[in-house]
């Protein structure tokens, strides 16, 4: 079609492109949602119906993406998603992957937002927003290295936040003193904490809270060591 | 928290830094709408629940980001939105605006879909999203030939769309014969087609469809001659 | 000719566009040349015939890329060249601007070196050499800005050397003596001492050296206030 | 020292890091060596003392950089510097490895002209330059696959370079002529020509104009089939 004077501005837009033959990793991370936590009550220090909304969402991206996907993990209000080092998808054009994986996310997260919490609805004023980022990683050690990492937040940010939140919901810690009952405390003495003051032994935990989730190539959603695994979850990549 | 072995993965990340002091758009632009639109049956060449659609979630991105904004323009299943260029937003990070802003949008679109489209529900299999992407504008005059652009070419693209699904709807042309009627033809030779042939005069369209949708910051919705108006629009910016 | 099956690295390579109708500042900076100037025993604070040497080979810079020149400021062992907003030189790839100036800078630098020091050998083990790097700039008042910036930046640093240098080399100082006397005074406390503690009046020092050169599109050197000029300076562009 | 009202100037640069942990390529060019060569009348297709030259500037940028350097190659007025995975040189900023290494390049390049030239004193007008690049690979067989390219590339040029200036050299063949008899021609056909036309076995040609030049890390040129060789090249890396 006829074209414009005005078609220069289109030498103004860059082109993005991700190191060939790296590892991609998309990663998603809920904005605000320390807000949108509190507006719609999830329970805390994990929400079953939120992390069930976060995989379901997870999965369908997974199986949009399926032949350039290795695996997703998530927890809390993140997920990573880990692209083939050999994907071409859309020519490798990081604004485009990191745009159309949250977009498709945030669609997904208020489609199924009503099976997840039934009873809730969403309020205009207070709807789900996500930002996203594409990392290349040249190795396979880097990229089982980047889930490991992730992984191991999830344990980090998993016990402070169940004993911090049973301290406080049950036994009667105001939110400062949990706070400073684990300032400076080490993974065993927050567990011994938990276990001698308000009686509950981390290993009883749920093992979606724990370890966060894993969804595989097919769509399976796991709740695994991933350290243990890592070497078996790139097999073959 | 304690820092795992793992943490060096943080530094693969890219700051993505968009040019101080230069004007920001952010052009979102639906994913594969041509099927989206088949499946859903819109309204050939357009949709007004579709466009009214759009236009609901663009003032609600707007006047979320009301203090960063001039003003954003949208046709078809696209829209541009224009920042200040003295917007110090997320620290003028493009990846950052890019993502946030899609986000926003695809779920605004989810969650306002049942209120222009009532009877037609979303199917999971076919959820609209959208890319993103943002570019830097230096001056003035670029930032509005920008928006002029994208008035042209909607005016472009209504125009030939419109002669063309009425010389195939009202005319009963083959949409062969259609694209062949209209090969090579200017803007004044198709208006006159469309009159001669289907006995519609352009002028009568509606102004959306002519002109697109211009969101003011306060949220106004305007349909008219951006060029004409393309100094008020930026007056004072 | 034949394409060999190595032919693919080249995908690799990235591109590096600086943002179109903006101002382009390539600024060379000399490396370790504080151990440089040491070991050819250059005159402290400054060396006549070292900044000579800068302004001409900063001279055959600009007049060899002079349509896309507004004018080239330097001071010590810097120099950076302010090209046109419209500059087109090698598709505006920022990665060619910055290394083929700072080569052709360099290759004249040791090229020139005996006109300036007839007596002193160049020594293998002790070549010159430069960083550089391309800086866009989207406003007219930044890109004086950036100039104006530079030769406040002379000024700074030239009295407070020259001050320094006198108190050492004139008034028996020792360098850590030199140091405190000037800790946390302001320009005309620095003027003060100067003119009390040595007798010399800094407003009689050498223009060169108080206010850094520019060279013109035509070649020409100047040494003159920057500030006051800085509107005349980018009259036109 | 004091901050002037200009130093916001500096927030426009731009950080460009290469991705960690992939190898790195800096690749040097002649800029407008094919007038520079006529200039200073270079033999043809390839000039001894030309090529020593660029291999005696290759070598002490090795040495320079030994403990980052893996290997360099170089054929006519290119060289390939390739620089270990690890390497945190200049914390691997692109701008300034890539600026940094061609300056001190070009400053060695003029240093050593008249070593290698004695009878021919460069001409101010004609001084040489450079463009420099870096480039990042993420895995060993990709740099393995680079340093191939070159050499195969240097094969490819000498041989045709070789064959065309003999044509037309020793041959009496115009340049039009020996162009149209090269046309279209494989490798095995080249040498058949220069043999048959010329009575030249191109096995005999010298080994630095075929194999053109790899510096070793500890500074030893060699040249070499670079592919035989290419897995002992990077052993330990």
């Amino acid at each position: 079609m006829a074209k414009s004077r005005f078609e220069y501005v289109r030498e103004f837009e860059k082109r993005d492109l991700l190191l060939p033959q790296t590892y991609i990793v998309v990663r998603i991370d809920g904005k605000n949602f320390h807000e949108f936590s509190s507006f719609y009550q999830f329970a805390k220090p994990n929400d079953i119906r939120a992390l069930k909304l976060m995989n379901a969402c997870a999965k369908n991206v997974v199986l949009k993406y399926r032949s350039d996907m290795i695996l997703a993990y998530g927890e809390s209000d993140e997920y990573s998603f880990v692209l083939r080092n050999d994907t071409t998808l859309y020519n490798r054009r990081g604004d485009k992957i990191a745009t159309l994986f949250v977009s498709l996310f945030s669609s997904n997260y208020v489609a199924l937002w009503g099976k997840f919490f039934p009873d809730v609805p969403l309020d205009m004023k207070h709807l789900p927003f996500f930002d996203s980022r594409c990392i290349s990683y040249p190795t396979l050690r880097c990229i089982k290295d980047y889930v490991s990492w992730r992984f191991v937040d999830t344990h980090i940010n998993n016990l402070y936040n169940t004993v911090f939140w049973q301290l406080v919901q049950k036994c009667g810690f105001t939110t400062r003193e949990a706070e400073q009952k684990l300032c400076g405390t080490v993974s065993s003495e927050k567990q011994e904490i938990l276990f001698s003051e308000c009686g509950i032994n981390y290993n009883n935990e749920s093992e979606m809270f724990k370890k966060g989730s894993l969804v595989t190539r097919s769509g399976e959603i796991l709740h695994a060591d991933v350290i243990k695994l890592i070497d078996d979850l790139f097999e073959g990549y």
